[in-house]
């Protein structure tokens, strides 16, 4: 049985398909918009625009195109799921759902430190828990980027 | 003084300035791209282009349109900024970190448990802890949008 390759070696990209046009040889989508995934094509073009797309895998190495459009993808599928927040919503569900477990695990390892000057020689471990050093910076800041509007389910006042 | 709103009342959006267009009273832009914020529509056009964002905003309720901008002005210089993995970088990110910090919290718990059996009458509190409960659902699902490469810094082979 021949293999998805070989059925597709000969149809032009998805990308090309896409926008009727022949793909050439030099094709700066053909690597990432393989035929057998025509949504993923469709999906880029409705967000961000096929040229947009071009230029942006021209100003990036060779090497990073493939990481570069599958963040591309990752995001415009957000976007169709979510017109309003597209993936900014994953990032403040995620950003407070750090700051809340950190504080849970502050207020844990207190609790620990407390046991241990009552019980010094005993329990499970022979020196008291270390203090939480986990670090988490924000990729920009600490802020949340929707603010509580986006968390109430609450919109932004016109 | 003359207020910044002033100032600018008689001025073209931000938009139209940037597309050299008259800004008519009905502007779809105007309300959230004013003329003293050059650079959020610069970007926003540089990534999505001004035709998707004006179509997106059509797509969503009226209230809900300064969320939506807001969100894709931070999407865009998201990606300005790292044109590789914009902001779906951060959200690779705060994943791991959501799982490092759960992992954390479990094992602290653990040993509380286990301080709690040997000391059963005394401790700071009087009820053994609670165990974990917090939730973090992934918003599409608990894997990395990005796999290991993001995280090495090493990028996909081509």
């Amino acid at each position: 049985m021949a293999s998805s390759s070989s059925l597709y070696s000969n149809s032009p990209c998805a990308a090309c398909k896409f926008l009727r046009r022949k793909c050439m040889p030099d094709c700066i989508f053909a690597p990432y918009f393989p035929p057998e995934e025509p949504q993923k094509f469709a999906n880029v073009h409705k967000i961000f625009g096929a040229s947009n797309v071009s230029k942006l895998l021209n100003e990036v190495q060779p090497h990073q195109r493939e990481d570069a459009v599958n963040s591309l993808a990752y995001e415009a599928e957000a976007r169709i799921k979510d017109p309003v927040y597209g993936c900014v919503g994953a990032i403040s569900v995620l950003q407070r759902q750090v700051i809340t477990l950190q504080k849970e695990l502050d207020s844990t390892n207190a609790d620990l430190i407390r046991y241990n000057e009552i019980l010094p020689n005993h329990g499970g471990s022979s020196s008291p828990p270390p203090p939480p050093t986990f670090y988490y910076p924000s990729p920009w800041n600490n802020d949340d980027p929707l603010g509580d509007a986006y968390h109430t389910g609450g919109g932004g006042n016109i």
